[in-house]
């Protein structure tokens, strides 16, 4: 069996981004000489996502006015009325009394989750033609990192 | 280590369908001869999903109902007032200018996930009473993908 | 290759309840002898998650509130419009017809995922500095179980 660790630093320059990061998990499994197991794709922070979907720039767009609407920051104004009752009640979330302002990034953690687990077939990522893996920031603009972990044979 | 990898393919007669799986991941276990590992099942696609959940109509029923409202198809009417203003804002989504109609399909990808590992223990799929495997298809009537990846000795 | 089951059994005093069990997973590792390779923690019930956020009682107690809105329990008043909205169309849940009460538990189970991949380096959970790891439940006061599978060596 062989294992193999990467990890890698993001600094986004917005508050949120998403970044294209099929390639490093690509590198990694190269790396490791792995033919046959699994990567591990996982964020090391509880306000970014890693995910799978399409490099669309359309649904990409879309995906961030949804998930403001359905896990609405509270340091911009409601999207609309949904996202104002959607809000915590009343006005703020409870995590914000210690300072922070990114509760919604929290959410948006957990609905869309931390972490996708890629296959390894014949030594290649077995994403389907459309598949592209996303490192999504949620609270950027500081150093946050990501764990790639590789097992297989 | 042993490892497996099985695909299959599914082809939907209903544009939103969800197949029981679980004895074609079974199947691909008892074929390895995996006594103690993992299995991946992960969807090859964007607008697809595969969960865990209860084989029973009313939840599933109730699942697609739901989903309809907080990840709003823009190809039907919207389900209620919510699902309105859920749908993107003004009136469809970006990824549709391509001449997609499936982006709710990505949403609702993103919010219930493309995969789940299943504990095999003792050769079989370590499940609770209640868990089945569910292939989730939110954009079908054309043939899509599912990877099967088995792991262990 | 080492493999190594430890399962969990929950009893919450209230129906609903969050536990933090990065201790118990660290205690699995341990027993195990793994130095790399991964944990699976997975619920066993469909009316449970198992997350990885902060321990932080504000955003714990936001979590609730907000997915008492986006799925909403029907053994309560809804708790506003969008939560209202959000319910069954009409009334109740299809999957209560048996007698069941539990068909939010369910939807929050497949919204914030079931389980969760914990990388181990060096022996330890790889985990950043704010990810701990929770049990939540949905509808407890009763025994529910849970899976920590190691892999590695």
């Amino acid at each position: 069996m062989t294992t193999h660790t990467v990890y890698r630093t993001f600094h986004t320059r917005e508050r949120r981004e998403w970044v294209r990061i099929t390639p490093d998990v690509e590198a990694a499994v190269d790396e490791s000489g792995v033919r046959e197991g699994m990567v591990l794709v996982s964020a090391m922070h509880i306000t970014a996502a890693v995910w799978v979907n399409d490099d669309e720039p359309g649904i990409l767009a879309d995906t961030l006015e949804w998930l403001d609407k359905i896990a609405p920051p509270s340091w911009k104004s409601p999207a609309n009325d949904v996202a104002r009752e959607l809000s915590p009640d009343p006005g703020d979330y409870r995590h914000h009394r210690g300072g922070e302002d990114n509760g919604d990034a929290h959410l948006k953690n957990l609905l869309v989750h931390h972490q996708v687990i890629v296959p390894v077939t014949e030594g290649e990522l077995d994403l389907g033609p459309w598949q592209q893996i996303f490192y999504c920031e949620f609270d950027g603009r500081r150093p946050k990192r990501m764990i790639i972990k590789i097992l297989g044979e």
